[in-house]
Parts: C-alpha cells; structure tokens; sequence
C-alpha cells in the first residue's frame, strides 16, 4: 500500500505488507517517544485535530504523536461549538476545515461520518473513531502491542493463543482486532463472554474462513495456555437492570487470584483502556499493576508509536525522520523509569 | 494607517489605502497557505485564541494562520471557565489575558466587547466576531474574494453588479461587506429579501451616500447580469412560526435551476458559512458544489490569507514574512487540487 | 532542594534556601516574558496542561510559560471529556496521560488528588490547584510579588507588616501565602476579616510557631502602616442569605477613599485575581486601578515568571535557558506600557 496522501479509515484497507510498513516505521519511532532524540521532520505541519466527540486520551495520543514529529496541532473538542450542530453538511465541515491543515485525525459518533468527512477532506484523514463502526489505530496499536510482547518471549503472532473477554458484542476494539488478527495463520481464539454479549457472526466468520480454531464459551477455565489475554469492558447501560450486570460482570472480571489460576504465568494482560475501577465493574483488578505482565500502559505508550507512524506515512515523511534529528536537553530520566 | 501596534475592531477604521495595504499582503501569504514553502516570522510569538463564544472554524483559522507564521496558540473556548462569569470585568481579564500573549483574536457574545477588552489589553486586538455588532476578518476576506473573484473574469470592484439575498437584516456580514463595498466606485447593489428581513436603513444610507445605485426587492428576478451573487442563511429563529419560516425560506434559496435560469454564466456564488444543508433550510443547494464558480471555500481559503496578512500588518513584520523562509518537505499535493 | 524530576505539590515543600533558588530562575525569565529576547531551550519538550476543572487564567499561564521556553502544549478542560468519569482511577489517568508529555501541570476540583496522580506520572507534575487544598504557584507568585514590590520601596519581607482582608477562612491563596512567609522573620500580619470567615487555626498556629506578630480583628482601622494589604473576594455562597453576605463585603471593601484613609501612601495592594467588579461585590473598586501601587496585574505577570521558572527547575534546564537565546523581531512595545 501506497500510504502518502492516504486516508486511513478501516483496518480492511491493511494486508500483511502495509502492517508490517506501519510496525516498522513504529519502531523507527521509539526514540523520539522516550526522548533519546527529537526530529523536526513535521516543524511547521499542522495537524487538524477534529474530536467532534470527546476522547481526551485518543486525542491528545493524536497530538503528541503530531508534535513529537516536530508539527503544531489545532484541535476542537465536542459538538456543540461546531457548525455540525446548524445543520452544515460533513462534506462543508470538510472542505473548510481541511484547508487549515496538512491532515486530520477525526472522531465523530456517527458510523461512517469519517468516511463521508474524508469525501470532502484536501488532506489524509486519518479515523480517530467513527462510533459503532471503527477505530483503526486502536486496533493497529494492539497488534503492535501484541507483536512486541510476544516477541519479548520468543514467539510469533501466527501460531499464537489469545483469549479476548467480556463485552465481545458491543466492544469495537476486539472486532477490529480480531479482523487484524485474521491475516495471520494459525491462531487459537479462545472467546469468553457472557452468550448475550457474544462476538458478531461476522467477526466469527472471517476468522473461520481464514482457518483459524475458535472456541466460544462463558467459562474463564481452559484459557490455561493462552499468550494473550484481552480483557474489555462491560457496560453497565448493556444490560436491562443493574443487577443483571453486576452478576455477569463478576463473572468475567481480571484478578490477580484469577489470573494465576487460569493463565501460565508468561500470559501477557490486555485492555483497551479506560478500565472501570469502580467496585461494582473492575473488570480489571489493580492487583495486577505491578504485574510485569500487565501490557495495557506499554499499549497506551505503542499508541503514539502508531499514529507517529501513520502521519509520517501519509505524509510521506518516513524515510526523512531521521535527517532532522536533533538533541533533547532536558530531564527525562522518570518518563522511562517503568 | 500604521497598522504596528493597531487594534482591528471595525470595518470603519479602513480606507481604501488600508485595504489596499491588508490585500497586498494577503498576496504575499498563498504560498504559505498552499504549503509551497513555510516562514518562521513568528517563531516564537504567541497567539492569545479567545473565543468566549465558541466558532470553530473562526477559531481554527485564526489560529492557523498564525501557525502559518511560525507562532504558537493558546486558546480558550466559551464563557463557562472564564472568570467574565464570576463577575470579572473585561477590562481586568484584558489586563491578564493580554500579558500572556503578544497578539489577541477575540470572539464574544455580546455588542462591544472587544472593544472594551482591547482598552485593557497590553497587545493588539484583532475583533473576531462581537455579537451582532462586527466581524470585520469576514468582511475583508468577502471583499478580498470578490476582487480575486472578479479580477479572475478581468473585472473590477468599481461598477460591479453585486446581488445580496436572504436575511438581510440581521446578517451582519452583509452589512459589513456592504460598507466596505460603498468605499469603492459606482456598484449596483440588488438587495433581495424578504420584506420583514430588508437592509436596515443605516445600511442603505451609507450606499446612497457614496452614490451607488441600490436595487431592494423580494424577487431574484432582474438579477441577470449580476457579477456576484451573495446570499445568506434565512435562520428560522427570525419568524414567529416555523411555517412562514418555511415560506421564506423556499422562496429564498439558490440551487442549480434557478442559478441557471436567473443569473449569467460568470455570476459568482458566495456564501458566509456554515450553510444550513437540511431540507426545509437549504439556502443554497449541494447542486452547485462542482460549479467553478461557487467560491465559498475559496472564501474560506482567502481568511487564512486575510487573517495571515492582519497578523503579519499588527505585529510589525508584514515586510520580513520572505526573510524567515523555509523548505516544505511533506506531502500536499491533495491540499490544492480543489 | 534538587528541583530535577521533583514534582511540585505543596508550599510545604519549600524552604528560603529553594524558594531563592525559584526567585533567582524567575528573575532570569523576566527578559523573556518581556520579548525581549527568547529562548528555545524546551524546544521539542511537552507540557501536559490537565484541567479537570476549569480555570483560564491559569492555564492559559501554564501555558504561555511553556511556549516561552520554547515548548509544545498539549491540553484538556474539564471533566466531561475525561474518562475519570467512566470510572477510571486516577492512577490509570496519570500512568496513560504522562506518557504523553515531558511535564504535566494538573488542577483537579478534589483535594489531594494531584498528589494521588503523581504517584502514577512518569513525568514532574506540578500541582496547578487541587480543590481546597493547594493551589502552590498561586502562593510563589504572590510571595514573589511581595518580595519585588518591597524592594522597589527597598524593604525586605523580613520585617514587613502585612494586611489580609476578607474571606480569611476559605481563602486558599492567603493560607498558602501565610505558610509562605512563616518562614521568613519578624513578620506583623492584620488579619481583617468577619469573625466567621477568621483565619484557621492551623495556619494561625504556624505563624504563631514561627515567632511572628499576628493582629485579629475585624476592624479596618490599625492598618495605617502595612506594607502590603491583600486583599480577597468575599464570596455570597459562605452566607446563608444575600443580605448578610451584602453586609459583609460593604464592610470589607478596599476603594480609593478607603485606602486613602487607612493606608500610608506606599501600601502595595494586592489580590488574587478575578476580583468581582459587580456593583454588590466590588471587594476592590476600579477607581484603584490606575494606582501605581496597585500590585495586581504585576501578579498575573509574575506569574508567568514562576511558572516558567517551576518548569525550567523541574526539567533540568534552569542554568541553560540563556543558551538557546533568539531574537524577538515582531513589535511589542505596547505589551510593557503598563
């Protein structure tokens, strides 16, 4: 895939070629993101940065990636400021505010309004999230993450066993994911959910068509020599009453007690992030912060590995990264103390 | 007039000099805008962004443009994390807002604000919208556009034929271009509106004045040889029911028939943005937006230049933009191809 | 005190030796805030600029403070957009959002919750007000404030008589100011306030430890030769009915009459800022403001000084700031009229 000037709105766009450009190019950026270096390849770049539905992590991970590449970053937050909200067309949105900048992360909760926006966009538009539908760099992030801790064992992707848990129904990061996943060969999926909150018939047949094992269950136990397990959110508002959910959500919660139960201890914990801490959810449990294998902070840092990458993609900019390198003259020991 | 140092608050302070001066410079920024190269004038300086009445895509091309400089912004959206809500006076939050910026575009609700805030501020002031009052950056990229627009058709501002349509009594873009416009020689102004929506007399007064020959009527009909054609949303807010808004609305609207029918094929379509796309609004139809002479997102394009140019004028530095050149190296091919 | 990686949570942290280490730095950025020279010394650094609860003034100070040592800034306000309220725990937020930048300044509505946050930052975090609790730059910069206004008179804090008038019980700034001075010798504070807004008992008894001369009363008069009067908003919602809190603040009003009468002619006045102009408040009346001994806008601009000192300090930089100088070359004369 040829990434300068494109858009970059679905995981269906990637084979195995253009991810293994983005992860090398990720890579490329680990540097800069620990602040062993700075570049400047980006300086006097303005990214757009268009959150017409809040998401502070995803887009400020959008906006350090865009200034860490050396660029400036104008952003706008929710709707109600928008002319969205008077009844201006996407295509309108588009055709203006593109021409303030040299390319767009977007987030919008309309399915498909990213792909409709970019319809109108002069510059790559990049999807930050389109409500039910996708959130590609969510899911490239992921996989990269995967990647990166499997191959700190010595493993591979192809031949790998994952568990994803929880919300498989309504949770988009594991579909996405999942789609990510299918590319490879050979993978065991072991999908452990309450049966009303099952992954989508869809997600399951491209898995199956791609010749992958899947098992689906509502039991944790027989995960015992998974890799990976991915563990999701379990929304309240999913369930008719509060009671329902509190039952299904302490069944399918993360502990440490769980966790040395039913993994091996090599088994590296995901999450997409935010996790509810709240005693009624904790579908993650902070008895595992300190655990080495505890993966979601080290996937929140792949992020901004991620989208440095694809701006320096679709801006045609990676082979150049390095040629404005320069030093970084302050403290920065603590940044990288985890 | 000395523009170092100035304040831009109304339409009022320009002379055909001044004018002259603002588009000369708005020139000089397109190849800024278009990413042919980048200027480091301003590296360094700081915007003060404050939109105490949020505007995206005022705020975002006020801020991009001074990005475009080489400068930073620092912003602040709507009134309810402002201490103007805790009974501050504007003079006081001028007096700080002002220390921390070297330049300040400022949008806010009500009539005459700026202007009070710019008797407390320690830097210039640059009006981006006061209620009903002014919204002088609009106004000069409307007259800006409509000189490249005409020139572009080798035409002249002097003894143009311009048609304003919609609301043009509350519209206070038109008021302001309107003002601006009676600077010049010799224009035929057709005003075409809804009676209860007409040119307030103020307006007309100032156009008989300097000898222009006014048309006001509530047909489109008689617009045949127009050169620009202007037209304006028709808000539903104006009418007491929604059905007579409906009424108007209708019969006030531009699409691709009645462009055709009434106006000669070189008529430039303009438009202040947003446009209100929804069904019973539609003041100018999705059917003109490949016509090559629709130009409201070059409008939007020409403000980045305007406000590029203004910025440049007040700060002092208008004829040092070239000195601080430097080399694009990113893709944006995409950005120009509209 | 090292600064280097420090987080910056209390004024209990500092002793006279790291506050003159702090007004020492600060004094070296007066320059810069001035334009009259700038430095790139944080080129390519980020600030993460948290506001979980909104406050312009100061972060757009925090801000500028970054900018002007040549730094990114990467921002959020408010809560609604957080995923602080979906349940994540602070230590999630702090963990994810610090990989994002190179040092965070952070306001929260909770006590204790900056501190709560740093735990899990991997970058300095300097507390920008945390509910009741701190508010530590505010505090510097009104001890910084004295320390320059006395020695224009050339005083010393050493001493000095101070005036505190108002809402001395919930008043943040005047019990962090007060921890403050109790560190310096000989010091006589009036504190002028209703008997059921006195000055806690805690803050009382370090004053008390610390040697100094503390007056309670509720009486204006005995003020005449305080070297600074501070002066603090006395807010409706502390009374139980609009008429008793009308009462209180007429009585506890500072104006021209007022100061002239009670005051000797070099009482520097000060005030935290947003002082309440509306007609029932007006706890510091406007026909002070062109005063020279009024003290409060030079507040807001020490401000800028601390915090870019805090920032210099925190990172590392503090002795290379000069290093990186450039040029200001747009106009900024106007800025330092007052």
């Amino acid at each position: 895939m040829n990434f300068t000037g494109s858009n970059i709105l679905s995981v269906e766009q990637f084979d195995l070629d253009s991810i293994q450009q983005i992860f090398a190019t990720a890579d490329r950026m680990q540097p800069y993101a620990r602040r062993q270096k700075r570049t400047k390849v980006l300086d006097g770049a303005i990214l757009g940065n268009l959150f017409f539905e809040a998401s502070t992590r995803t887009r400020v991970s959008f906006g350090t990636a865009f200034n860490l590449l050396g660029g400036e970053v104008r952003e706008t937050t929710g709707m109600e400021s928008s002319a969205l909200a008077k009844g201006e067309s996407l295509y309108d949105t588009a055709r203006v505010l593109s021409s303030y900048s040299d390319v767009i992360a977007m987030r919008h909760p309309k399915s498909g309004s990213v792909a409709e926006f970019a319809q109108g966009s002069r510059v790559p538009v990049i999807n930050g999230g389109d409500g039910a539908n996708e959130h590609p760099t969510q899911a490239l992030l992921d996989l990269y993450t995967i990647k990166k801790e499997l191959a700190y064992h010595g493993h591979l992707i192809d031949g790998m066993h994952i568990c994803m848990m929880g919300d498989l129904k309504y949770g988009r990061t594991v579909h996405s994911l999942s789609r990510l996943l299918a590319l490879y060969k050979n993978i065991r999926f072991t999908l452990i959910s309450p049966q009303e909150l099952a992954m989508p018939d869809s997600v399951l047949a491209v898995l199956d068509q791609a010749g992958h094992r899947v098992t689906i269950t509502d039991q944790v136990s027989g995960s015992s020599d998974a890799d990976i397990v991915y563990q999701t959110r379990i929304q309240q508002e999913r369930f008719t009453t509060p009671q329902e959910a509190d039952q299904y959500r302490g069944k399918f919660r993360l502990n440490s007690e769980i966790y040395t139960k039913h993994y091996k201890p090599n088994t590296v914990i995901m999450h997409p992030l935010p996790r509810d801490s709240r005693a009624e959810a904790n579908e993650l449990d902070n008895d595992l912060n300190q655990h080495p294998n505890l993966a979601i902070f080290r996937q929140a840092d792949n992020g901004v590995l991620i989208r440095m990458a694809l701006f320096a993609l679709t801006l045609g900019v990676a082979e150049q990264v390095e040629k404005y390198d320069c030093e970084v003259n302050w403290y920065s020991d603590k940044r990288n103390s985890y």
